[in-house]
């Protein structure tokens, strides 16, 4: 741990939120700040759902299923049980998607009930007149997480994902309910032009001395806040070390589509192609062992390469991981 | 059962639920119409809430909890536990109210786990832009209820009780949070003179060949219904058979703080008192048999009175009232 040592870190889902998780038995926790996607939140049953948000919160709370990457430990679902029935009643949950087989369009997303109180006692906290980024520092705070968390933005950015055939749709309609078939042409980031950053985050990536990007995926966890002006300025011009962990080992994603959502769009699907989206905006790239025959080559972009063991199977493995990151701020 | 005959009943909270049970055994429940009061409604975590609209729900579709009169049997609360326990963590159970003074403003109010899957498919389907009488009408029907159910307005009412010493509070602030010991001078029905009626309501009290009032706070869930223009010229000029029940029994509220209220605002707390609130709007007023002796001034208000054992203990005594008041049906 280096005292005084000021991080910002961007934050998509699982592969942000475990490094997070890892990163803040590294360093000072007051002294770090979390930027997070906030391209995949949606409205459901009445609810503002933050996915990514609450799986960082989640992880940095020790409240997360380590496993299962999302949602809480030991989960229950009286709830959505109840809700599942009553919609279906209601006739309201069956509808017939492309493939012919009858779906349910709300009940592919349960939320457990623990899950839920976090949503209620966010859309209180909106429904009064207060910001996201004032709502997300209550929730934070609530369940004893010490660095700051902020959404990337206070006004609503939305990713849509369009497909070969035509279609947008929206991550979570992807990823939960088409099960990531779909090839995808192209991603888009409604309302980032005129996203209104959260205070302080631009601030955060400016005077940290460590600014990290997380093994997120780079097309829809990474992106929508680089999509954002001012964030992408601070990214691009901030004087702090910036390192960014490959998502992609051994050519492939260890958790999510990013493979699949890559080579749809016509990157590379390894280190090097995720490499190449960050090419300016990160100094260090740090890339698994089994992908160290890249190293050269990302390093003809302008990058240094560190090349180490980057799966997280546990909150250690992550520390491990973070410690390699940190050792490479220049002083 | 008189095969075709038309009834039309206005609704408030527990009362009024109970009395339904009972009608719907006795008419065919098709070709009944339910108007009820929204005007105690309230966000609540996010959620629109309907208090009343879901305690007739609860009664017409066998899931309430009789005695308790409110919410869900065999209701389980592991969401709101969670709920509370963040909210108390994030601070937010204290909070400064318009007045300036330190309040609790949710924890009073818990919302059990099926009755939040209720609110929950309610907020998705005002969210997805129904009204609340559709909202309603699609609820109604995934409970199996088979009359027909309306919110007396689709636009927000707001029953406010002023205090004696000059404090505005909702009914639910009222009467759940401060145990009804404020002493209300005046109670008045924001939007009421704009509401926008639902569609059919105002209809069905004017087409119908019965119109109830059931034994409810006439103050505060029947009031706010008459309070509405349109449906208070309805009632004034439906030529069916207009019955209504006495919610005070010997002098006293059977459910509910109707006695505490009719006293603070000057109203004598009888079976009379509530009748002349009534005149000019019933045909007939059914009072308990401890009250028989009120008949001859009730009388002289211009109503038929009838006197029975108007108790409901249980859905086949609400039938039983409910065939009391039916025979009173002048063809």
């Amino acid at each position: 741990m280096i005292p005084g040592l000021k991080v910002a870190s961007l934050a998509g889902g699982v592969g942000s939120a475990r490094f997070l998780a890892g990163l803040v038995r590294v360093v000072e926790p007051e002294s770090l700040t979390v930027v997070v996607n906030t391209g995949d939140d949606e409205r459901l049953r009445g609810l503002h759902i933050c996915p990514d948000i609450d799986t960082v919160l989640y992880h940095l709370s020790n409240l997360c299923d380590w496993d299962r990457g999302w949602g809480v430990a030991g989960e229950t679902f009286s709830v959505n049980d109840h809700y599942r029935d009553l919609a279906i009643r209601a006739g309201d949950a069956i509808q017939e998607d492309r493939t012919g087989k009858e779906v349910d369009v709300h009940e592919w997303f349960a939320l457990g009930d623990r899950d839920l109180a976090t949503h209620l006692l966010r859309a209180r906290f909106l429904d009064v007149g207060l910001s996201l980024t004032e709502a997300t520092d209550r929730l934070r705070r609530a369940m004893g997480v010490e660095c700051r968390v902020l959404p990337m933005s206070d006004t609503p950015v939305r990713t849509v994902l369009l497909t070969q055939s035509g279609e947008a749709l929206d991550f979570q309609e992807y990823f939960v309910r088409r099960g990531q078939r779909e090839e995808v042409a192209r991603v888009s980031f409604v309302g980032a032009a005129e996203a209104r950053v959260a205070p302080g985050a631009t601030e955060a990536v400016a005077s940290a001395d460590l600014v990290v990007v997380p093994p997120s995926n780079p097309l829809i966890s990474i992106a929508p806040i680089l999509a954002v002006p001012a964030l992408r300025e601070a990214m691009a011009g901030a004087p702090g070390t910036r390192v960014a962990v490959s998502p992609i080992v051994g050519g492939r994603a260890l958790k999510g589509p990013a493979d699949r959502l890559l080579a749809s769009m016509g990157h590379e699907v390894s280190a090097l192609g995720v490499a190449r989206m960050y090419r300016g905006l990160v100094d260090v790239f740090v890339i698994d062992e089994r992908d160290a025959g890249l190293s050269g080559e990302i390093e003809a972009l302008g990058m240094r390469t560190v090349v180490c063991d980057t799966i997280m199977r546990s909150a250690e493995d992550a520390a491990r991981l973070a410690k390699t990151v940190l050792a490479e701020v220049r002083p």
